[in-house]
C-alpha cells in the first residue's frame, strides 16, 4: 500500500533558479503597442517575408532562441533542454525550433498558460541539477490562431467587444543554476477550472476564475497575500478578463491595489482596436521575455507572481456542445538586487 | 556571465521514483490481440456507447486513472498532480479527464511519446519530493486520430503497407515516493530527428532514427549498451519501423536480439489486418500501464528501456511542404524484486 500525504501543488525551488537572461520577436502591431521599444526584434509585416504565416511564427520563435543566445554569447551546444509550445495544432511550431536547434525537447501544451508551465518544469530541471542552462520558448502568431480556432481571415468576421487579439510574437528565455538578479523562487501548478463559458471570444472571462483558483493557491502554501508582491501579473486575461479577476479578489476579501495587472492589457494600446486586449502563447511569452525582465532589473518591481493564464479552447469540443476549460500555472520571482529573498 | 558546462540530457532519480500501478481501458480491437486479456477494461465497440468518438477517449482515460486509483484504494484528493496528454488538437481530451479530476495539471504533447514524456517529468516531481503521489495518463482513439491526421472515415481510403493502426484506449500509471517493485532509475529527453519522411503513412520510418538517437545517448549517459537490459521495449515503430531501429543497431556494431521489442508489434495480432502494427498515445500508455507491468512482476524482465516514441505529425505542416519531425524519450526501470540496482 502506497502512502497518502498531505499535498502542496506549489513548488519551492531549493537550490536556485534563475533567469539569465529574455528575448524576444514581435509582429507590426505589437512593435506599435505602448512597449514596443521593449522588444528585441520588430517585424514590420505579419508575414515577415514568409510563405506562410506559419513559417514566420517559426521564425518568431527562432529569433526569440537565438537573440537570447546570443545576448550570453552562448550557442545551442551550451543548453541541456528547450522545453516550450505553441497554439497550434500538435505545437508545430516548437517542434521545428526544437528540430533546428538539436537540443533535448519537452514539448508542452496548456494554452497561453504554456510559458509559466515551461518555467514550472524548467525550475525543477535547473533546481535538481539535470541543466545548467535551458531555454523557455512559446508563441503565437494572430493569423495562425485565428484561422485554426475561429474563422478564416477571408471571412473578414466582426469580432465582439470582448473578444482578445492573439499577439504575433515569441518570447525566449534563459533559466540557469548560475546566480543572476532575477530568482525564480516557487511555482504553483494549477486545476482545470471550467465555468461554462462556450464563446471563444470570451476568454478572459473563461481563463480569470483559473487565475484566481491558483493565485489563491500560491498564497495558502507560501503564507502571503496580495500585499507581499509589488506586482500580480496575468498571462493575458485582457480588459474584461482582468475586471472579472479584480471581482473574484474583492468578492473574497481581498485588498486589491495597482499592483495586479494583466500582460493583454499592457501589450497594446486601447486606441490599436484590439478590444478586450491581447491574448495567446506569445504574449505572457513576449512581454515577460522582455519588458518584465527589463522592468524588474530597473528596480520596478522586487516580489513578482507571474500568473499564466491558458483556455484549453479546441474547436472540435465546441462544436460537440462542450464548454471551455482553463488553467493557470503561478511562478514566483524575487529581485535579488533589490528585495529580501522570500 | 552564465557558466557553460557538460550537459548531459539524462535524468538519473537520486530518490526513488516507483510506479505503484498500472491501469487500462481499450476497444474491441485491442481487447482481441495477443495481450488482450491483460487490459483492465475492454469496450465492445469503438464508441463505447458515447455519442461521439471524442467523448469515448475521453470515457477511456477516465476509466484508466478511476480504476488506477481504485486498485490503491486512493481518490483524486491523495494525488498531487496529473500529467499527460493525448493526439487530438489542443490535447482536448486530457484537459477534460484534468478537469473532471480537479487535479493540478500539466498538458504534455509530443504525440505518441507523450506518456514517456510524462514519465520522464512526473519522475522529477515525486525526486523532487513535490508530490508524494501522482498520476500520469496517455491516450488515444483510432476514429478521432484518423479524422483528425489521414483521411475522414467516410472516404474509406486505402491504407498502405506500411500504415500503423492507432490504437483505441488509454493508459495509467500512479508514480510514487513509496517504494515498490518498479522503480524508475532513469530518463533520457530526446532531441526532434527528422529524416525527409513525408508521408503520414510511414510513422515507423520517421521515428525510428529518433529511437535509436535516444537510446544511444541513454548507453553512452548511462554506461550501459543493450546487453544490460533484458527488454528494450519502443513505444510503437511498428513492423516496418522496428526492422528499421534494428538495422540502425546493426549499422553501428550493437549486437541485437530478441531483447528488443515494439509495444505496437505485441499489441496486435498479424492476422487483425493492422498493417505495420498499433500506434498512438495509447499505445505505449495501455501496453506499459498493464501488460508490461504484470509481465515485469512475474519477474521476466529485470532491467528494462522504454522508449516511447512519436511522430509530431501536423496536418498543417505537412499540406505545407515540410516533412515530420520525431521524437523519443528513453524510461529505465528495474524489477527490483529480482534486479540489481543499476
Amino acid at each position: 500500500m502506497i502512502e497518502k500525504s498531505k499535498k502542496n501543488n506549489t513548488i519551492q525551488y531549493k537550490h536556485g533558479v534563475y533567469i539569465a537572461q529574455g528575448s524576444s520577436a514581435v509582429g507590426p502591431k505589437e512593435g506599435a503597442g505602448p512597449i514596443g521599444k521593449s522588444f528585441d526584434k520588430v517585424y514590420t509585416t505579419i508575414h515577415g517575408g514568409e510563405e506562410t504565416w506559419e513559417n514566420f511564427e517559426c521564425k518568431l520563435q527562432l529569433d526569440a532562441v537565438t537573440t537570447v543566445m546570443k545576448k550570453n554569447m552562448m550557442t545551442a551546444d551550451d543548453f541541456g533542454f528547450i522545453l516550450g509550445g505553441d497554439l497550434l495544432n500538435q505545437i508545430m511550431i516548437t517542434n521545428f525550433t526544437a528540430k533546428e536547434l538539436e537540443i533535448p525537447y519537452l514539448g508542452l501544451y496548456n494554452a497561453c498558460a504554456t510559458m509559466a508551465e515551461a518555467m514550472v518544469i524548467g525550475g525543477m530541471l535547473i533546481d535538481g541539477a539535470y541543466a545548467d542552462n535551458l531555454l523557455v520558448v512559446a508563441s503565437s502568431h494572430n493569423a495562425t490562431s485565428e484561422r485554426q480556432y475561429r474563422n478564416p481571415t477571408e471571412l473578414g468576421a466582426q469580432r465582439p467587444q470582448t473578444a482578445q487579439w492573439t499577439v504575433t510574437g515569441a518570447g525566449a528565455m534563459i533559466l540557469s543554476t548560475t546566480p543572476s538578479d532575477i530568482k525564480i523562487t516557487a511555482a504553483t501548478i494549477g486545476k482545470v477550472r471550467d465555468f461554462g463559458v462556450k464563446d471563444p471570444n470570451q476568454m478572459g472571462a473563461a481563463m480569470a476564475p483559473a487565475v484566481f483558483s491558483t493565485i489563491k493557491d500560491h498564497f495558502k502554501n507560501t503564507n502571503t497575500s496580495v500585499c507581499d508582491y509589488d506586482l500580480i501579473l496575468s498571462g493575458d486575461l485582457g480588459y474584461h478578463g482582468h475586471k472579472i479577476l479584480l471581482a473574484l479578489f474583492q468578492g473574497e476579501g481581498f485588498e486589491v491595489g495597482a499592483q495586479i495587472q494583466d500582460s493583454g492589457i499592457w501589450i497594446y494600446h486601447s486606441k490599436q482596436d484590439v478590444h478586450s486586449g491581447g491574448s495567446g502563447a506569445g504574449c505572457s511569452a513576449a512581454v515577460w521575455a522582455s519588458y518584465l525582465l527589463s522592468e524588474i532589473r530597473k528596480g520596478k518591481y522586487k516580489k513578482i507572481l507571474l500568473a499564466g493564464s491558458g483556455a484549453l479552447l479546441s474547436p472540435t469540443s465546441l462544436q460537440q456542445g462542450n464548454s471551455i476549460p482553463a488553467i493557470c500555472h503561478v511562478v514566483s520571482l524575487i529581485n535579488q538586487e533589490v528585495g529580501s529573498v522570500l
